[in-house]
């Protein structure tokens, strides 16, 4: 490992943010799943949630450009027990939902632990999510048609989030030596590591 | 046509704006064109411009939910006759593209006519159109992987649009009887009329 890599995986994780989520429900698509990872790695999401569908977490090729190796994700066997345990650990819950009471996504204070909780590509957040979350947020929309693409809508909400985050300085704590960023630090210098022993013939780092 | 329907369809039109728009070099994934096209129709752009790929441009399904009807979309045989054309128009072209001159993307000022370039999944944006924009963009990323999806990066750059032209009441004009809203909306109203004389048994737009 180049020092240069080293000093990037380290500045990385160090910007990583613990007290800001998202939450899937049963994403079922591949492209979908893989554009809100790299987003989530992106903004330094640190840990992601999902319940998984019917079969299972669709699988990720190439187009989520190794953003699961960065982005721990948990999985939920339901709404109702994942979203408790985000609110458990401090997380305040907001669903990407129209609904009346929905606030404009730009008017969220994200600098506080936050989880967005994402519905189905189909249907939406769920009614048993709902009654949990703390409450709605939407996008302004213009046009005829209901709604955004999912990893859209995702995009723009944590990106709201990244702007005020940035504002706040949180990107720039120099939090090396503190945990959870010291344990973070280590996993990924050894996986890191580990991986490129054996390098595959195709890196997803590396594909555009 | 309801009373409703016909209101909701003339005060979409009319906060349509004309002087906003993407120009797509070669989108090859269907999900892509898609989720751009949503979030036109959603940001009001009134035409979108594309080079499409060597196979054409992908076939859209009912994840565009329709908003192929509501934004048009012009077929360019280049990119370098594309953005001519729109710099011709008097459109200031801005690339989504990494580079030592791009700037951050919240701070173009997008109330004046604006063409984001958005360039290809694999490779990004060509040189020759590189050589025709005004200048570059780019989007702050605090993780691992090189890039956004492009509709996500898209989305991004057309909702900070969004947001400076609610500011600057753009959405707001009462411009019925004025061209190009004008008619746009004896356009659209006709379609409508005769799409809905023969109902599909699938409408894109009842697709959550």
């Amino acid at each position: 490992m180049t020092p240069e890599r080293k000093q990037r995986i380290i500045d990385t994780a160090r910007a990583r943010q613990p007290d800001l989520t998202v939450f899937m429900e049963r994403v079922h698509k591949p492209h979908n799943l893989a554009a809100v990872l790299r987003t989530c790695d992106a903004v330094g999401i640190m840990h992601a949630h999902a319940v998984p569908a019917e079969h299972g977490l669709p699988t990720l090729n190439n187009t989520a450009q190794g953003a699961q190796r960065w982005v721990g994700l948990s999985r939920h066997a339901d709404s109702v027990s994942g979203i408790r345990a985000l609110r458990e650990h401090g997380f305040s819950c907001h669903a990407a939902h129209f609904s009346e009471r929905a606030v404009d996504f730009r008017r969220l204070d994200y600098t506080r632990p936050t989880a967005i909780v994402l519905g189905t590509e189909k249907f939406g957040v769920s009614d048993e999510a709902l009654a949990l979350c703390d409450g709605e947020i939407i996008i302004p929309m213009h046009g005829m048609t209901q709604s955004l693409n999912v990893s859209v809508a995702c995009a723009l909400i944590l990106y709201e989030a990244e702007r005020q985050r940035s504002l706040a300085g949180m990107y720039d704590a120099n939090r090396s030596n503190e945990s959870p960023w010291k344990e973070l630090i280590e996993q990924w210098i050894a996986r890191d590591l580990a991986r490129r022993k054996t390098p595959l013939p195709e890196h997803p780092e590396t594909a555009a």
